[in-house]
């Protein structure tokens, strides 16, 4: 026996391994998860499975390290949000968005810091000497909302579009505040003295580190559609391209200290519809799915090891300040979103309605960067206590927030989410729109939304798919390419019905067996709806075998390592005799 | 800038990237890849990689870990030829196959090492001090042929299915003795002295290792196939499990020293079929594709490292020891193919010409095996010697016989590859056949390969795909499944032809992109052929819109993260409405 050889990819197989089965055990009891978020049943997974190793080990499960979070869980995550984000809702939502990020952030930040400094003044709770640059070091960990967590509740509760965009889009974009807040404060705690030329410097870190991180997710983005360009002869490959670069684009932005979260999500979103138009409808099947499949792990795996690494004696309970932190997270969560939602509302027609503000504040889920980054902090007396709060807040806010808000989305009857996408009529009347408060923009002086919207299609149209897309010359548009997605469905859909009531025993089945051969499908396949194998119809089959056969039709290619079976180009004689005979 | 932080992750992926990069060159021109084997391109670029290193750095470049090769590169490719292995002539030449792997291995493993000891005994080469064991070791190391190098060049030749079968199984079989003469001599170098009764423990070990490889892998299998029983309410964690549990058969069976290539393979062949039948579509594309992907990769990374671990001060230019290594591995090979033919033959109707084997005896390459082995062993004073023999043998191997040998293959028309796989009509008869020779070897009381085909269908259909299939009740047939298929790709060939000729432009596309709400998109798939969009069939058009609307359809589910889009269930409703109108 070699266990040391093969300990690390073995070790990793089966947490894998563990999380997705774990996985499918709550899918085969469809009860448990209309009921708990399947967040709450993983951590509760991870909380068993470190208890055994505790019992067991007799001491401490190893904690979640940082380095595996941040550089390998987080950026899956991330990716499939970015990719599958829907551009519109969060565009149009851009700027409310980015105040709940950016302000709405801050103002957390130094309201918990400076409320839990308030605390720390009163002798009874013996916390005197925790300073206020840590109670601010602290707010800067603890403030930001967790994209992982709200998309683990959020994707179940299935709220109205804005109301998700909103929430989730604040989880996104506050990285670049966190990052930049929570590096200021950690330099801030190390340094003897704090010259007011250092505060200046934080404040225009703040534009570097968001400005910077969509900046190198676009290049990389832009340098993934051209790579496209060129994989027309090895198609096997190009999912491939999708993955490195937007990897590259997180890990170079998290090099430079510039938010890596943002620089992936820019990546994504940019390369998203070159990428898509230049590989192949197998290649894009591929992406799609390993992006899900990819993510889903990832978030099944953090939750399980949050659950592990919750065991263990890395804490202190200092009950009084762990219970200020919670009580002051929601309440300072709840008086910012009050506070700005006021201002946005002056200044939108469409407002936030009062339900929408609540479920915006009480979304405000803490995860797993709150944790992966208080476990980065630097040693120093009080960090076991700040590793407390900050588990007692994750639990607090995914079990008891993220399992209530479920109902009270059902009590206040928010707005729910279209169960459908829009049909083709309303698509082309939005689009219509569009183009006419462009126009109507243009021509009244006022350079709204729709304004530069149409001026940065103009740009796209112009130079960007004449570098990035392989067949420039002929651009389709979105609503070609979603007729062609429909024939394409609609064709597969007849195909399979086409043989409902067909079993392997059907004596006329041999005969249909043979004649896929044959060109005139679709008059066979309406035969066969008749479902009456008489000699007639056998008749008939003969004689149009006879006409249309052209040449015995191959079942694919044979065997080759390399490749895929591929299209053929049968579909060009076919049709040419279909449209003969009729 | 920090770049320690993300060297580990960047640098892979920059590797990857490179790779990838690599194979897109090769293919934008295509006279290249024609006359020169892209294995030989890569080992090319690995070189001038290496000497780039080289050169700025004044010290070697670093070698190819034999841990990063035996537990990440070598697995995925493994997988995939497993995965993609034909069945039919794998179990047809399955006792041929196994006789080359076996016996030929050690022919080779013995001529080779005792021929290269009576080289040493030659006093002008100074190189009486490498022991007899010394040069068994050796033998052990560079006998087996390499399944990377002999896929990499026979998917460019297109030599006959049996032809390629019989080198590549070998090939993959031969890991089992390779592993077991190898790990036998190097405990012998480290022994004191050999006692006769750890040579027989070294002959039993043959069967340990390679039956306990094919039982671990088929038990890994089966486990694999019986989870995605379970799969059908999350399909995006699908093709993960043939990917973990592969991996993990792996892996365990190298830990227990069996055969980790032994064990992939038969994981692969026993899940094949049915994790096939109880996955969806779309994961058994993103399986099919990821393990092309995966392998395509692998195999890259392999030979550009190989091209840089070239490159260095690793080396001991013995030009006596090198240059006799690769005639006695030519000399031995061609021996042993000639010897173990004959009695092939001699029990075969089919036999093997004498064409198919110079090519068997010219197509044993080797490769990054061997490679990756000769730096695993143990140091001592002529460890340099062997790692430089080692690598002008697979560079002899890879660059002369591998370019040579398509000419060769032409000059000396070997039958090749049928271009197509067999029609629906062979199909049937070889199924026929198979039943037909199962009963006259039960009458006549010959066990032989149709008889136990034929037990093993019936143990397969009577138990294995109860517990293992979803749907075991309606077990399909293979040709209902090809049927299926024949149909779904004919409905998207026709589909897709109906658009040729069609821009947006078109006066009636807008039209027409609201009929495809309607039923009846045969009709005007027949009417937009004729291309002349007059107002009649405008008229005919709506007429039709008006008979067969039914509802409005939508173009698929809306935003949700864990779901990709399914298949809806209008199929039915179209199908019932279509077939009233006719």
């Amino acid at each position: 026996l070699d266990y040391q050889h093969v300990q690390v990819p073995f070790e990793i197989t089966l947490w894998i391994m563990l999380a997705s089965l774990a996985k499918i055990g709550f899918h085969l009891y469809n009860k448990l998860p209309s009921v708990v978020p399947e967040s709450c049943l993983l951590i509760f997974v991870g909380l068993i499975m470190g208890g055994i190793i505790y019992g067991f080990n007799d001491r401490s499960p190893p904690v979640m390290d940082s380095d595996i979070f941040f550089l390998y869980l987080l950026p899956p995550i991330v990716l499939d949000a970015g990719y599958f984000m829907p551009s519109r809702p969060f565009f149009e939502n851009i700027g409310t968005i980015l105040l709940y990020a950016v302000v709405g952030t801050i103002w957390n930040v130094f309201g918990i810091g400076f409320s839990l400094y308030g605390i720390c003044q009163v002798k009874a709770f013996q916390l005197q000497d925790v300073s206020l640059l840590h109670n601010l070091l602290f707010g800067s960990l603890i403030a930001a909302v967790d994209p992982v967590a709200v998309l683990a509740v959020f994707e179940e509760i299935h709220v109205n579009e804005k109301l998700h965009i909103l929430v989730f889009g604040e989880s996104l974009l506050n990285d670049a505040v966190t990052v930049v807040l929570y590096k200021l404060f950690r330099s801030f705690c190390e340094m003897p003295t704090i010259k007011s030329v250092d505060v200046f410097a934080g404040v225009g870190k703040f534009f570097v580190v968001g400005l910077g991180g969509v900046l190198v997710g676009l290049s990389f983005g832009f340098t993934a559609a051209f790579t496209t360009r060129f994989t027309k002869d090895i198609r096997v490959i190009e999912p491939l391209f999708v993955f490195l670069y937007s990897y590259l684009s997180y890990l170079t932005a998290e090099m430079f200290h510039l938010s890596g979260i943002v620089a992936i999500i820019s990546c994504a979103m940019g390369m998203k519809r070159y990428v898509e138009a230049n590989i192949s409808l197998k290649s894009h099947t591929t992406v799609k799915y390993f992006m899900k499949m990819w993510s889903s792990v990832s978030d099944t795996l953090i939750f399980i090891f949050l659950g592990v690494s919750t065991i263990g004696e890395n804490h202190e309970w200092n009950w009084p300040y762990i219970c200020f932190t919670v009580i002051f997270c929601l309440i300072w969560r709840a008086l910012g979103v009050l506070v700005l939602t006021f201002f946005v509302n002056r200044f939108h027609v469409n407002t936030i309605t009062s339900k929408d503000q609540f479920i915006i504040a009480y979304g405000g889920l803490r995860g797993a960067i709150c944790f992966s980054l208080v476990f980065l902090l630097p040693d120093f007396r009080r960090k076991k206590l700040f590793i407390a709060a900050t588990t007692v807040v994750i639990l607090f806010t995914v079990f008891i927030q993220g399992m209530t808000i479920r109902p009270l989305v059902d009590l206040l009857a928010v707005k729910r989410k279209r169960e459908s996408a829009p049909t083709v009529g309303e698509q082309i009347h939005i689009r219509f729109l569009d183009h006419l408060l462009a126009g109507i923009e243009d021509i009244s002086g006022h350079w709204g939304q729709y304004y530069w919207k149409d001026k940065l299609e103009y740009f796209n149209s112009k130079y960007l798919q004449k570098i990035l897309l392989r067949e420039y010359d002929q651009p389709k548009s979105s609503i070609v390419l979603l007729y062609e997605k429909l024939e394409r469905k609609h064709a597969i859909e007849l195909a399979q019905a086409g043989q409902l009531g067909h079993g392997p025993a059907h004596p006329s089945f041999l005969c249909s067996a043979f004649l896929c051969s044959s060109s005139n499908r679709t008059v066979i396949t309406d035969q066969k709806l008749e479902d009456t194998p008489n000699p007639d119809v056998l008749d008939n089959m003969q004689e149009i075998l006879a006409r249309n056969l052209y040449r015995i039709r191959r079942t694919g290619p044979a065997y080759n390592r390399h490749t895929l079976p591929g299209d053929s180009e049968h579909a060009k004689e076919i049709l040419i005799l279909r449209h003969k005979s009729l």
